[in-house]
């Protein structure tokens, strides 16, 4: 049985050793330890996966015993994470997620696929996976997101993924699903936060164009980044070459992010992420 | 003898044809031909590196002659490029340039190193280059450049390089050598224009860092980008630690640039570069 | 009417005036030129994007009259190319270029997939491409080849691509197809050649890994290089875990290479490739 | 007082825990833990920055009696190492570990350099560093090495830095200071090893060149890796413009690795590294 233990708290002496020693009296086995403190912060993160029979409730009694107060502990056991990914017309991302999940190459299984256009339906029903689409044709934002909402809810999942999903979001969604919502952007964050980051790019001139994932709150692309990724262009490209060359780093960033979250290596720092 | 020929004019049929009609007519062997045509606002920009006997009249004459109106040409005959080199108190730039100078690696000589504060001269005088000390210190920011210009021009350059120099120009400085002002600007524009590019990076919390080269015009850190390029970072990197990382590629990529601009390789179109 | 024209011949004076020359007085429009000379073997290469109508014969013969003998002159109309997948098992690069084709992104049409394994047959149907599985199971590496070369032949096709197919191709397989045969191989060539290349990887204990595409010729990982990409990897990696990595690399390397093939943007120089 | 605290030893359960126990007995703060278990060969390896007073011989036998036997320990005081550097003609590594040290932005001091050509005795005194030239010219390998070691001998210090020395060590002297000389080769490794890799990448015609700094070991080019980097060339450079290229990249790729070396945070592993 493999499970993995974050640990988020104020920072002081000895967390390492209480925390070795809660482990070690349970006989449990670790397989690798990550740590980082923010040192402006006082702030001590920690991961470890580890191996062994255990009662999460003695684990989780005990570590609350040694370490200080508020602490934010999680004991997860392994298992597949369930997702619902959100979509418009867009495909890339969407079907390299799909080929994944059904190849069974990602620690994630897609419980559905929402689109607000109906297009992507035929690639998503070629791996028979469920595929909603829901206009939001002459709906209010509101009335749209409460029909979304109502359908994720019909669902048990731990994450949703934006593949390309085309729509802001409202603050009672995000807030809902706070820290558990992924999105890609199609630049190199912060730069060309907004609409039609390529168009952006060709008029700026840069010579670098990128992607980056991050979970989404509630300020537009500005939640914190899992992962960023760029590739070189010239002068040659046209916003129709810069947009077609992102996609590859588009799901490339994505995939890899989603990697990280799925396997629980990431942890959230208020604006920022810290990496195991 | 070797010359580079720089062509920028409307685009229309038969350019290509045209300008290598007068280069044959004239005996001269091309080298090296590249083309651009900006097709959103039907301009031609070209270069050819052309080797053999010319009058440079004649050429600049018979070119003439077969390009429309108000083309742009020039015809640089091959020599060492001189330049200005701006500075502050940071030392990574202007040595890659020193060492660059004293060895002989760059098509450019530095004429001499003009600095708003005195401690880089202790490192350009171990190279035999002119080194003036220009305090701004209680002087108004128009007095500053005139004793600066006034140095300036007291050498004959090409171009005027800022190695990390912490000043803004004024326009009228920036008009006065349009086109001849390349920065290297310690972020990946246009992401964290202005002061502490790695602080806002490390508030930020992103995942990659940049440096970009650009040519200065009046809009801060808005300039024609010559070359950009990028570092990986991770959550344990203090501001600090991305300075001291990003000092690399600060140094390569204003490097890079001015090797592409000293060799006549840049062609600027607006707010953008053609790079050939 | 789009035609792109490749040249390669003898370098002389005058090629670039002869060629647009003629283009010029056939009325047709240059959309883009390239070329490169080789300095050491005195070769031209040349490559240019047309527009305009033409008589493929009339362009060829006149180009023929001003260019050296035993000038090599393709004229290509535009069209989708015709490739043809080999495959084994494994399907990350497959399922790219299915997908690139099923939506159309890509200058090409998979005519069908041919694999030595049925594993990939139930994907390439979800995308009602021809599948034809072809054990080489107790057959002499000849036998299955022309098994493999009577279901090949049954289709019309430009290219073969091999999408991680596991098998050395015979000497005459490679004549038959010379230049039409491009293969990814999993590490940065000539960095491990041959079988395994991660574990060898893991066994050097590299700190970057990489993907080749190549066109194929008789030495084993020695065909002209087209493109090649890296990515970080440090001690943590397993030789699974770098298999894992490596997949995306390998499959972005492949198509990056494949959409410079299939615009005709890669000729041929020896053992290298040119790539306009 | 700060200290760097590295083992390597069998792994084995409650390492970590003995280890934070023996710190925390003495009071000791811990900056940073950095672990890696070898799952290969089940060996565990662990670097720790402390603080605090300490006595090494108290810290040093408490962690002997907690861990296995045959470990290997090292308590490594905090403070500069010292560095001979050898080179020969190119001054693009040297000059860079000259600025590095003039402006004290390396974890090393240099105690003087050894070059086996006179060239760069000038760029050296600049920056009043002892430089020696001692010639190969007409002597065996066995006798010149016999003079570089004894001028070596004459200075205390811990690391040798190979800045682009251009022979071959004898067997005993890479024995005599195992695992303390750092050598850049101008190639991706395992490619091209040995000579002239740039004429061999040319031949070759890859599309990526890269750099190397690795441990020395007696199998040339064979050493454990510290740190690769790579960057983009394409058909129109020959040998000479890689190997101006790839200038920057060697720097870069021997500073950075150096960076790990001298803040202690790179562990031989046999043939690998582990960079903590």
């Amino acid at each position: 049985m493999k499970h993995t233990l974050l640990i988020h708290c104020k920072d002081e002496i000895g967390l390492i050793h209480n925390i070795s020693n809660v482990l070690l009296l349970n006989k449990l086995n670790i397989v690798q330890n990550s740590e980082f403190v923010d040192n402006v912060n006082k702030q001590f993160f920690f991961r470890s996966e580890i191996k062994g029979d255990l009662s999460e409730k003695v684990i989780l009694s005990n570590l609350k015993n040694v370490l200080p107060d508020n602490a934010d502990i999680s004991l997860i056991k392994e298992r597949k994470k369930r997702i619902v990914v959100l979509g418009t017309k867009e495909h890339h991302c969407l079907g390299d997620l799909l080929l994944r999940d059904n190849y069974d190459t990602m620690n994630a299984e897609i419980q559905c696929v929402i689109c607000n256009h109906p297009d992507l339906g035929e690639l998503v029903n070629k791996f028979n996976i469920p595929f909603h689409s829901i206009s939001a044709k002459d709906l209010d934002r509101e009335v749209h997101e409460s029909l979304v909402i109502e359908k994720l809810e019909s669902y048990d999942f731990d994450f949703i993924v934006l593949a390309k999903y085309m729509r802001i979001l409202t603050p009672s969604f995000v807030e809902r699903y706070a820290g558990r919502i992924v999105n890609i952007h199609h630049s190199f964050l912060p730069a060309f936060i907004g609409a039609n980051p390529y168009r952006q790019a060709f008029k700026r001139g840069v010579k670098i164009i990128g992607a980056t994932a991050h979970f989404v709150t509630n300020d537009l692309d500005e939640g914190p980044i899992i992962k960023q990724d760029v590739i070189n262009i010239n002068h040659t490209y046209s916003a129709k070459a810069m947009a077609k060359a992102g996609k590859d780093v588009e799901r490339t960033v994505l995939s890899d992010a989603l990697d990280l979250v799925f396997e629980d290596r990431v942890l959230i720092n208020g604006n920022k992420t810290i990496i195991f």
